[in-house]
């Protein structure tokens, strides 16, 4: 039950956005990429290294929410282009399994696209691994034009 | 309504463990320190730089949640010792305001500290301003001994 | 930091309108009160009876979710009165304690009061125990007039 | 990424056992009813009537609630068996849309099954159609056998 609605920018207008509007994200080496973009749906992976990781060696709570929210900030700016910035009111996660080593990625889906309010849900879990390693729900506010 | 379960180790102690266990926390220079901590409650700060910011100048979402993740993680190592890592199971924070110039600080106080799971609630403030800038709960699982 | 916008409504004004408004509460007899009313706080009482309770004698996880849900929309009536409906977007709770017996009391706490955003949290407790029952944050949109 | 847990219960099994353990859930009429139950999923419906109402003519957010948490209590029955209640330790639902008229849907999906903790996603619909009416996630202790 994903929420369709078109696109105006492609994955490589974003890409170039978010390293633009980001530069935090870059700093230290980019390690949060743009896989693909369709319409209410996004994939970005997290190139984990040794700033993502927390004891035990396994990548950050942080690390993993900041997955969850650039790639619903990703599919908003796709889905409205960059005229407004979107701002997260309120994000939920839960944390279930430790990931193995790989990439991480992110599955961003739009379950509301309203005109105040969007709702996203996001996937969490290691390349080529099925179980879940987090699940993170968010909303954003979209400011009146 | 505070847990006030006792500490067995000082501010000082767990400062110090934190930047053992968590090295990535000091990458590009130490930005989240331990204000104080009392039985079933912590303070930290967050000297916000350039790192922690998004779009708009304002401090990132985060950012705020690492610093909700991580005073959590400190009252619970404060109050058990370096006996056991303590695992975020979930968190939900709610983005109220954005911080003014200054420090950011996170009051955390522990509502349930139960043997399996601890449950805390974390206000966000800038200093010396009253306006709540985001609120967190989050629930912690304390492996078997 | 409790968000003190003034009141419109007293106590027993938000009372009456709630029985007429949710006339769903009454059915099978009274069980939620407003205990009082002030600037950006209101307690409600739960007298649970049969139909709140829940195997092992407790009472239910959706009663006391009712409980912070009602609490949070009596505070916004009070607080814009009988203009519009605040809507219920987001409700997340923690559950920490089996309730003792007596009432359960909700006290709610205005954390933001926007213009197009409500956020509260209600601290759940049995009355004359300081343990948390539970705990929960909630979001109110505030259509436009 | 549904956890396909083996299934110890029908789904009439299920049923019977609940009407048991929770009488409460008869009370005024029988309105919440098990639809299917596969591994790892359940499929519960809620027949609105009066009570479940809010201003406005929509179902109440409570009764969603207690949708989505009376699933996932069915899902758990089913995979265990009667051996040990569940309960409920977080739970978070973002409200997305008014239902339309007819049945309310909550499919429950199994996200982690561990040995302590349980986490589920529920997608609340209405029958016959596609937009979502809400989403939950929640969290369930299994308590030592």
């Amino acid at each position: 039950m994903i929420v369709q609605t078109p696109l105006k920018l492609s994955c490589q207008d974003v890409s170039s956005l978010l390293d633009e509007i980001f530069p935090q994200l870059l700093e230290g080496g980019k390690s949060y990429f743009v896989d693909w973009i369709k319409p209410g749906e996004t994939q970005m992976r997290l190139v984990a290294d040794q700033r993502h990781l927390r004891p035990g060696g396994t990548v950050s709570g942080p690390a993993l929410m900041a997955l969850a929210d650039v790639s619903a900030y990703v599919i908003i700016l796709a889905t409205l282009g960059p005229v407004a910035l979107a701002v997260t009111t309120s994000l939920n996660i839960n944390f279930m399994a430790k990931p193995g080593p790989g990439d991480i990625l992110g599955h961003c889906k739009v379950m509301k696209f309203g005109k105040r309010l969007v709702v996203v849900e996001v996937d969490i879990f290691a390349e080529n691994q099925t179980e879940l390693v987090a699940h993170a729900t968010a909303t954003y506010s979209i400011p009146p034009v």
